[in-house]
């Protein structure tokens, strides 16, 4: 059974981590969601309309200037409860062994998360929006805004997944 | 003029960056690319269908296991020359001020860039992709499946590059 609140499972495979650490991260922010355990996020964040809110610390307000003329965003945050030698796993809605990075897993050498959200409001330093699925809490790493052009594929396939 | 090699331009503002880290980052691998010199670069990403190769370290080579069932890949890379305080930024191309959360560029506080590519080929632990517009030699981060269902917004709108 687990070691962990996430667990290792039958098949699934550890890495040697390296012995140093190479750049690091300033927590700029934290997302409010109404879930409070990992339980009882969504499984993705399609799955909830709920409306969730991103606080960025007050030096960073003013990065925020033109963002309320998006109308989707890339968030980045950390998912900092996260294994990071885990280099196959077996998630538990699937039970086959796949590759770290054929997974959106948070357990992986970087645990950055990334949800596609859409913006419903941007108050000061509070950003409303949909789409994030993550713990109340969770640190957040950035906000871009989403481009059609460059990070829209329609028909982009996950083989092993759609299999 | 500029301080370094980005520039800090007229109406750009700074802010105080905090006094220590939250977290920190392992370099996976490295980003092969034809351009030596930031000048060379593309504009973005789908301006050029040059193929370059991602190269994971043989410690997370397993990590890619099922990688190759996927068409679109996400691949988050660091941009380690840039300034992390800018939170108002001019870019050349626009001559502007835009809050850095509206903008993609490199300077960010955490100058993690972010790239959908189309997947050529997986060989070990290689990765022949197209879709890349960084520096040879940029560090890689993770590698993540495009999901369809959850990443494309074809719709989506960034208001102030429309205008």
């Amino acid at each position: 059974m687990g070691e962990n609140e996430f667990g290792i499972r039958e098949g699934e495979v550890r890495t040697e981590l390296p012995a140093r650490f190479d750049a690091s991260l300033y927590f700029i922010g934290r997302i409010r969601t109404p879930w409070k355990a990992r339980k009882d996020c969504p499984k993705n964040a399609r799955e909830s309309e709920e409306v969730c809110t991103i606080e960025v610390d007050l030096r960073f307000v003013r990065a925020l200037e033109c963002v309320e003329t998006c109308s989707h965003l890339i968030i980045l945050y950390w998912m900092d409860r996260a294994l990071r030698d885990i280099v196959v796993q077996v998630p538990a809605h699937y039970g086959k062994a796949r590759g770290t990075f054929a997974l959106r897993s948070p357990m992986r050498p970087n645990p950055i998360a990334l949800s596609v959200v859409r913006l419903i409001g941007v108050e000061g330093n509070r950003l409303k929006v949909v789409g994030l699925d993550c713990l109340d809490g969770t640190p957040l790493l950035d906000i871009k805004p989403y481009f059609a052009s460059t990070d829209s594929v329609p028909e982009a396939v996950v083989g092993w997944h759609a299999g």
